[in-house]
């Protein structure tokens, strides 16, 4: 029996580091992708996502094409969130049986849709029997300049590129079986997230000194950020930008809405941190990078990251690993 | 309900090519790789290929270290089919929460052995829950030259790297649960089949015009080199080199030599047609291309392909795809 999957990744990585150690050309592991030196200022990206019918995604509320999007979705943003362009998917795809021939097409319909919107080109994969739907997808792009998760420094900014908070009461109104049209915005965004397509524009503005895209949540991905760069942060609950959905549902329903801002996952927002301080920029400022701790400012009192809404449950029953 | 699995690929591979038309730069689809134009000279290749427990594999006789084994060989093959050199993988692993962590490790250790012999990096991956094993690797390489499967042409030479037809009885003694350390070899075979490493050597002797590996089985896999080119061929039966253990199986047991020649898959050695003819190399010559049709020539007696030992349970429940 697996006792736990954290202890399980990390006896994974330790014996892949200890009888593969990095070779020369491979310059980035443990980030949203594979860094892989191409030639001088050119770098191949590559990222690997699976998705499973019941865990990842749930065909009772989420169409054969939603599934292909949201898949597809994901590793799109593990490219942008290193500063590069999706080139080509492959997408190994376990079919069940049972599914229609037509669903298989709208399911593949529905990755296209994301790609072709990204530049990104279905170049191949592998199609196999299965008792339930699974999809395993592979992706490369390239950049001129990777933006690392380790490159944060004490005193950098916290920007955030849009709002947060939407997947997760999507998630939780469909998983409660909520009928009608209430929070249609919330639940088009967790059937369809949308990978942040601006990284030119952003890196231009702050040449950030880290970046990852919010897949897990706010918190889980700046925990990451500080991981990788060996420092803490502190958040200014205040200035992060939650869809105005969410606030109303939470108002209305006694929730509280911070919870959503710090744990919805599958958002696709760039979470990076920059030397630059502005509020005028296209991104959101929301915390600073402090040598150690977590922290979140809520109306003037700061208080410790895991008493402030942040919860383990992290809104998905995921245990992805990006870069073993 | 899925209406054949071949349709369903035939409509899938319709719907990407009609909806992405091959980009600048992608040379080749529908071959071992998906072939990608990196710099003059120089060309990424990329495979995926899933694996699912009690389709693929069967561990109640695949130890969880042969299965690592068996799936990575099945990628670093294909980079082979195409004269490159394996450079990166990428894992993504569906694990049941029944397996134990030890067994976990062992899957790692196959796939890192496998991949550590022939020169392959494991770079990233996902992990993720599963109710059954699920392994599903892709796989980058470089080749200054890729070969493809579309090359060959009538008068062209067929040759092979080495004998085939071990890892298909290995599997019939396996499921038919037969004990004993009979036909050792052929069990190991179909365990732990190996890439075949050789192909540097190969292409400066042979300058292959087209190539795959054996994956399949030999007919089917060859019946891909000429639909790919648009020719036919005649084997020569005899030619064909076949273990000593399958041979004397079969000499036992009554069984038709021929048919575990052609249809056994999983074999991993390369299949190529040269404007070379010499049984002076290190490869069997078997064959000759010709301009149309499909023939073994058996005791100086030309025969329908069909008719002469081809089957179309191709030994394994195998759909796999390489290309969209």
């Amino acid at each position: 029996m697996i006792t736990g999957e954290f202890d399980l990744i990390r006896r994974i990585r330790d014996l892949v580091s200890r009888r593969q150690p990095a070779p020369a050309g491979a310059i980035g592991m443990g980030d949203d992708c594979a860094v892989y030196r191409i030639a001088e200022g050119r770098y191949g990206l590559f990222s690997a996502d699976m998705s499973i019918e019941g865990t990842h995604f749930d065909l009772s509320y989420c169409t054969p094409r939603d599934a292909g999007y949201r898949s597809m979705a994901a590793n799109i943003s593990d490219i942008y969130a290193m500063n590069g362009r999706g080139l080509m998917a492959f997408v190994s795809a376990g079919i069940p049986e049972t599914m229609s021939g037509d669903d298989v097409i709208d399911l593949y319909d529905g990755m296209i849709d994301c790609a072709e919107k990204h530049g990104v080109f279905i170049a191949g994969g592998d199609t196999v029997l299965s008792d339930r739907l699974i999809l395993s997808i592979s992706i490369y792009g390239e950049t001129a300049n990777p933006v690392m998760r380790s490159g944060a420094m004490p005193g950098d900014f916290i920007y955030l590129t849009g709002s947060t908070g939407g997947s997760m009461l999507g998630l939780e109104l469909f998983q409660a079986g909520t009928g009608g049209q209430a929070c249609a915005e919330s639940r088009a965004k967790h059937l369809r997230p949308e990978p942040f397509a601006g990284v030119d524009k952003l890196v231009a503005e702050y040449s950030p000194t880290a970046m990852i895209d919010i897949s897990d949540g706010l918190s889980a991905d700046l925990e990451r950020i500080c991981e990788e760069s060996g420092c803490g942060y502190e958040l200014h609950a205040a200035s992060i930008p939650v869809p105005g959905e969410v606030e109303r549902f939470c108002a209305a329903n006694s929730r509280d809405t911070l919870r959503y801002a710090l744990n919805s996952g599958e958002e696709y927002q760039l979470l990076f941190t920059s030397k630059l301080k502005t509020d005028k920029g296209s991104a959101f400022l929301i915390g600073k990078i402090i040598p150690d701790g977590k922290f979140i400012i809520i109306n003037n009192n700061r208080r410790p990251a895991e008493t402030a809404g942040f919860d383990h449950f992290r809104s998905r029953l995921k245990n992805r690993q990006a870069g073993l």
